[in-house]
């Protein structure tokens, strides 16, 4: 049986919820990426993962959110290359609280959002925390959502082959770099084009955020450093690694016995 | 070149923008289309309808809006069946507006929204003319927006084919019926399950929606009239002559010279 | 005792409420009808049909809701000639929405919300249903609320005689047509200039919306169909057809005993 | 012709926006009133002030806001009695504004909000606030909008003559008391129950409001203080003195030659 | 241990919250009040009543919430003065709402809103009674919240004193006028520039407001009435008077056993 | 004068404002600290980094906003101990959005907001942007607002002295620590009791976070890591570097000449 709750019948669904299946909600942007990289890479990438972390805990993966929040110019180059596509906040709250709520009405009290996008933070802590007030007014009060960005840490030995002969640019400025070019490498080597990747010098951000936002911060390709350097071989490293995590995050939330 | 906008690289896309490309932003809904149905099937069809139209004006494709407004009893059977995910009006409302608002930021003037899920009308209405009215005070003047649910219109001579040798239950109880199992047949065959089928009579609904719905009045497989019928073949004659009707649409809005 | 809410004092209300009484709201329109019916034709309508049902049931007509939503291109002329006057949805959401659960809040259990205006319709389900979630969070669990737009279904008998002697347009076309024109012409004679009708090809709408819509597509007079082959008779024909159809919807749901 | 806009075609309404006829719209509520006053006095009042303003100033009446703001304990008997029907405040704030902003497009430049309901002056403020904000940004500046309670002052010598023989009880206790009763013996003759009213001590209100509210500071009959000395002669004094008042501030504002 | 909420450790405060403490929130806003009274006035005014009220009733006073609802024309010159710093209505609503939720959560059950600006009022009712609505969703039914403008009465005999020697303009020209003046002069002299007190006529504002709303009605200098004859002394006389009121309210509905 | 905006009347504001003063808006929170410091640290740092960046660039300070958005488990402590008073983050981007546009209204064109809660990061970026929109919709172009969280970097010379003789927790667990506590120590030293400083093993947070937030995840104390080697001599070298930082901040955006 699939594995996507889209490619259910609504009883195969409920058969595996009855079952207390964990269902996981991915959460990405569509988000320029620099010139080799597409614009969905953080909802394929964030889809990819919960999909992965699925098959191992024997989960659902609800269909992607692919639209997220604004991104900021110190994180992901802002808005003003052409195709990043920023929802309000305030829409992504409801977005993600009304689809969760609707998950725990359908019976699913282990809910997970796979976030793929760092800007998406905050606002996806804001739709858990409503959905649960909500859910709670409706009497639901055993609904538990795990909400994690799938990146969230990398072991050090990770990180030094990821940047073995290269300078680590510092996470900030991973937008485009090696990080999510060797993922995509692994995950979608179709849409990477690598040859296309431009090598500019690192952007020198200042402590602060202006709006407007100024473009002249941002490298001319939008990746905020270099993913010259990455290699299906350190994606794989990486998506495994983050698939362990996010399986293993699951697990201990949702599948030890009290 | 990949015609799925979350496929190509912003300066990619940027290319097709300039050149004045129709952008199709499919919506859909996550919503029971009984047993033999997948939950995905709304979101899926619009997306397929809306890459084939793209194929044929050279157009591109946003990614899907998965989730949709609210099944209703009478035209969708309602929430009761486990997997349906409805979002609020307003959500959805904001949802799409602020995805064209942001079409249009990065400069396409050519927009088509492709809808797969009748729930979604005048939601949809209200997105669009809500995005109309803040590009405006943006000033942007010459953004305009086409609007469809691509089964809009049928043939009669389609017709008579696709419900030969059956009665016609009328479009209000085609949820789950004859055409959207054909159509899934031809173009997702795998997902569709035809031989679980329920053979259920037809809900005889009444003049009036009753708050909260009762489900007594939905057929226990939810699908409100039988998809035994179905083939591959009517779908495909379905299917194709939706295709058309959308293309045609596109090309008359946004191809004709002034 | 008037069956008028806005008529009673506050204890004749509520002595009506403790018997269990139906609370009908009327939702309309102020919306352009052609030259010939005044703007206030849905409201109005909406109103009468209230007033008359709940004559027969006992029930309590609340006060009316004139202003509706947006009027649509292909089923009411759109926006362009002056005097239709649109509310946002969110707005006729919550309107509807509070009436409602302050409905409730009296002690109202058997509410109607008898719609005369065809865009209203799903954003009077979304505020029906947003009432009764908002009722349960409240812990009135048992309010239940009926909604229907009047004309919901026609006999074929009326419909012949109604359209004796002239081609149907189909309902679509109906804003401002015969329908519409002969039911003014019974329960609002002085309102109607019949003699203002003007004779214009019916429009050929494509199966999809512009946003912004396109004042062309619509006749001059705002009007989709002739009224001219309307009259009194035909429209007491409707009328009562009507007021049968929501009053039998009322005792269905409210009066049976269980 | 008539002044009521609901009763107007388009054309015909059109024609008296394009000779700057200023547009009343009347607000007011459903409130208890006592148990001699009906339910509908605030917007029935307001309507009929309306009315004959626009008479005098050969203005368009459009159709009444029924519901208003949220009675409060100490000025309209708050919540507790049956039959008062509270919009929350921003659910009439964007009803407000959307039927004005509307109006504008339609042409109107000369629009006037009268008022009948004490809660709800801060909420027409800031409806009418938003409408004009959000019309320049729409590029509309030159609309401008008169609101007014219309019972704002009243004069010395009609005070002394309403008053004659009784205690004045303060402004803030006349709610169901002898203004509110005379000037609906005046005008509404046929839905006031003089032997109903209750001879109940006046309230003595604490400086501060609670919530929730106290229905132990409010007279069981809802009025705060007796109505028994109205009479029609003491309405027509009140009636007559504000619709000079409202025709007078309308003239000013709209009339005068710069 | 200090009166003031921000001063307190959590477990400081939680101990006082278990004493059930009643919690002060000072409201106010930032807004003109002629050329000798700091823009602040409203809100340290508010927070200054708030703390010695606390003081006599062993309260906790929580940060004050410095901007308020739009200065209306007639009752505090609107917002063309330069500094008047405007919240919509919504805003205000929303913040206040959150904030006393958030104080019942703790545990806090006698909440008082202390409101320093007049335009705030209905808005506080507004904040205040969703509040209550959200805080029962939540199973939370025993909180209850004082709402008072400090200065809602003064007695006979301070107005004599106060005025003595002068015209009473009327509590609605009192913006920036004596009594304000005084109670500045009382509590922050140094920011009280009575020299600056600008001689101007008293406005003759009609009965009704226009939005736009028109400069010339106000005075040049912002301030409604005449500051001159205020001294210390007679801020005194108000503020203590005041202060007893509020202290006294408190006591009445949180203090008094059953 | 005063370099706060609360304490300057309307006329001295606008004078600074049209000599193109920077204007300061100081954003924080209440939320618990530990049982060593207050509650309002954050708003009061804040503040206190406002006021005196502003000398140093002759700004002025608006009135703080005190509370900020929902505290999170693992960066804050989350919502459990008493006193942590969270907004919601459609609240708070409001309030910030509001305040912001009055500043540009007055003619302020050099805007910023000073943050001192780590949640409120993304609230503010929205707040910013979409005060920026509605200021570009209402025709004000070329106003710039700076925003920053005001510890956004530290020299590694001031971090090597401030964790002199301790380990550094890293700057996630640094809520309550030593970095607070030494600046608490330096500018509000009174507020501060080193001696309740709790000896608690470090958090050990796992790569998510969970809805309901668990309790158990923190330090009973609710500082996240010790800030018992805290001396007012390393808050000393902290703020001075910190208002150091937002003055260049400040100096180099809105003061370089072109």
């Amino acid at each position: 049986m699939s594995i996507m709750m889209s490619e259910l019948s609504w009883d195969e669904y409920q058969r595996r919820i009855r079952d207390d299946a964990i269902v996981l909600l991915p959460v990405g942007a569509v988000e320029q990426h620099g010139h080799h990289l597409p614009l969905g890479t953080d909802w394929m990438m964030a889809t990819y993962m919960a999909r992965r972390a699925a098959e191992n805990v024997n989960g659902i993966v609800a269909a992607p959110i692919s639209y997220g929040y604004r991104s900021q110019v110190r994180t992901g180059g802002g808005a003003h290359q052409c195709g990043t596509t920023n929802l309000d906040g305030g829409t992504l709250i409801n977005l993600v609280k009304d689809v969760v709520k609707e998950l725990a009405r359908h019976g699913a009290r282990k809910i997970a959002v796979i976030d793929g996008h760092f800007e998406n933070r905050f606002y996806l802590d804001e739709a858990c925390f409503l959905a649960i007030r909500e859910l709670q007014w409706a009497g639901i009060e055993d609904a538990r959502i795990l909400k994690m960005i799938y990146a969230e840490k990398i072991s050090d030995e990770t990180m030094e082959k990821v940047y073995a002969g290269g300078d680590y640019p510092g996470l900030d400025l991973e937008h485009g770099g090696i990080l999510e070019t060797a993922m995509m490498l692994y995950c979608y080597p179709d849409l990477v084009h690598l040859d296309r990747v431009k090598d500019e010098p690192l952007p020198e951000f200042p402590p602060y955020d202006m709006f407007p936002g100024n473009p002249d911060w941002v490298p001319t390709s939008g990746a905020l450093s270099s993913g010259k350097l990455a290699t299906a071989e350190k994606g794989k490293l990486l998506v495994e690694e983050f698939v362990a995590t996010v399986t293993e995050s699951l697990r201990r939330e949702f599948r030890n016995p009290a």
